[in-house]
């Protein structure tokens, strides 16, 4: 017996669209026509070339992407980015300033001591990460910085620039260059508009909003290509290595690249960006909308920084988390655990979760609010 | 219409088993009756964990693996281990041994210099990569090295070791300690059964034997888990860090995991690597008698070091070969095109490759020569 779909708020791996889950399937052993399923084909082959091209072409037009940028696909994850970022962009500077407003952008600052010095700019570690600094409260940023990396949104504490951030002032380096900004937009890229000309490199892995883990998008600015990148930094890890070959330094994760081609297209299917913004925008409200006049559930999240992605709350009795998960589970809502090093529920609703999603999760949660709330009471 | 299975001959991504292929379409939107896909799911829920797990337990059966080794499933492909090896490796040496065979041993060792002085102790370049040193012709290895590194099996130029290098005396470093041997088995792992015992470090990228591309397992001796990376590896390329982590440092590529359970467990119903041994060996055999007693095709490998996994041979008149691989496409045999460095044919014959495949080339081939051969002579 086929299992009805379920809604599926996983933070990462996270849901994909059904419509384009149907299409890998109905194509997995005989792709295009072929005989031979697209993973079982050579990544230098002219079929292969052609969805790979048409994959960059789209998320170009999704993104208004400037002629002045390449993107690239490549493995390794986000946790790879966190040191090809200082190995590729720190030729001729040997520091960097990063916002630390998250679990991720900790991370991400921690590996880069590896090979530069670090200047923390803004850190919200003493809120437990519940709120953002706007740009204007970021501390200076060091001349000799060679960027400044800020996490756009942070999954695991469920905050969110409202908007990129945006400098009256850019700051120069000690060679009079703007300091490039740089993005980790692993969980919101393709989730709203936004100008990419504000940015030198913007990165996300695929598995919230783009596809299957395994492959991850990095959007370059050409002219930061020229930097040398560090001796030690590997072949495959170099960005103007990469851009050079097309992403294909190495056989790239082929599947994963199909995948993320096939979520593009209904990106654009579902009307582009734009649409998808105000469908987030609505989902999102929808359950902060709840929670906020709920007794039984909390967000202690700064409003003004709430993400759109991933809502982080909890049970005013934390004991009933435990009975809360397992009910929703039960109900075909799964993936709602917190975090692991914070614990709570959580409801990642990127672009593939519908609206009907957020229905269900809210008649559940509504339901076991009651249900629970007249039996302390008896 | 559905078209009809071909036969894949790519040297990678390569074909996969029917019967994998179909295990993985039937459960691709509904996995384990969860109504989500296995590429939905997070790494760290119970069900992946649980796959993840049974992967590795098959794998350590299969190759029938001592208890002091690590498995580890890495993002990167190949080439980011022909950096990670010496970062990983290098500890306490600044030297290393190589190997060059063939391309991918050049690579190999031409990635290494980044990192260490680079001793080239056996190089077949001279042949045009057409034959193999044994162990007994390698030069000396510097009592500075931290490893010998050798490829078993070259995909582009078709040369492959018909067993592992065996050293009669095992040579030794400045503090006393046997020279740990690392191999690239990315196109032969599984394929025939070895002693594990002799290395240090065995790698191989899925898209051959063990899955789609995206995966690389890595095979290390734990005593050299204690050496200290250099300071300058990222922690997602760090040994200890992923065996510590169970492979896990980051969201690790979980759709090609899972298929390389699947295809694990292909492995062992078919008998085990032994049983695939003898099939392969039919295999190879099969095809090179028929291009050694042929006059239409060639093959120039040294017959002692000719690859069982890619039997790589060029047409006597090197003009029919556009129209030998557009034929062979239009029969249902594709893939055969030779690597672009060297050109010609090549047939990749993996674990994957019936008899049936063999067979339907041989015809094809025998067919495609008694055509041409006539219409030459009239």
């Amino acid at each position: 017996m086929v299992q009805k779909r379920v809604y599926n708020f996983s933070a990462g791996p996270a849901m994909l669209p059904e419509a384009v889950m149907k299409e890998a399937q109905r194509d997995l052993l005989d792709w295009q026509g072929r005989g031979v399923s697209v993973m079982e084909v050579s990544h230098r082959g002219d079929a292969f070339m052609a969805i790979a091209e048409a994959a960059t072409q789209r998320c170009r037009e999704l993104l208004s992407l400037p002629d002045n940028y390449h993107i690239l696909f490549l493995h390794g994850g986000a946790q790879a980015e966190f040191a090809m970022i200082p190995m590729n962009l720190l030729a001729y500077q040997q520091a960097a300033a990063y916002v630390v407003n998250g679990v991720w952008g900790q991370l991400a600052a921690e590996e880069a001591e590896r090979y530069a010095t670090v200047h923390v700019i803004s850190n919200t570690s003493s809120s437990q990460y519940k709120t953002l600094e706007p740009v204007e409260a970021w501390q200076p940023v060091p001349n000799t910085a060679g960027y400044i990396y800020y996490v756009d949104n942070e999954t695991v504490n469920g905050v969110e620039y409202p908007a990129v951030p945006w400098f009256e002032q850019p700051p120069l380096d000690n060679l009079g260059e703007r300091i490039p900004l740089v993005t980790d937009m692993s969980s919101n890229l393709l989730t709203r508009p936004f100008d990419v000309n504000q940015f030198g490199v913007i990165y996300a892995c695929a598995q919230k909003n783009l596809g299957p883990a395994g492959v991850t998008l990095v959007i370059i600015r050409d002219d930061l290509l020229q930097r040398e990148p560090m001796p030690w930094t590997p072949n495959v890890f170099q960005f103007r290595t990469q851009a050079d070959k097309h992403s294909m330094q190495n056989t790239p994760p082929t599947f994963a690249w199909y995948m993320t081609g096939l979520v593009l297209n209904w990106v654009k299917a579902q009307g582009g960006v734009s649409v998808l913004a105000k469908k987030n925008a609505a989902k999102a409200k929808a359950l902060y909308d709840y929670i906020d006049q709920s007794d039984f559930y909390i967000n202690d999240v700064d409003p003004r920084y709430r993400s759109r992605m991933n809502v982080v709350f909890q049970l005013r009795n934390p004991k009933l988390e435990p009975l809360f998960l397992k009910s929703a589970e039960a109900a075909g809502l799964v993936g709602l655990k917190g975090h692991r090093s914070v614990g709570g529920i959580r409801a990642s609703i990127y672009n593939a979760m519908p609206q009907a999603g957020i229905d269900a999760l809210l008649n559940f949660m509504n339901e076991f609010a009651v249900k629970f709330a007249v039996k302390q009471c008896a």
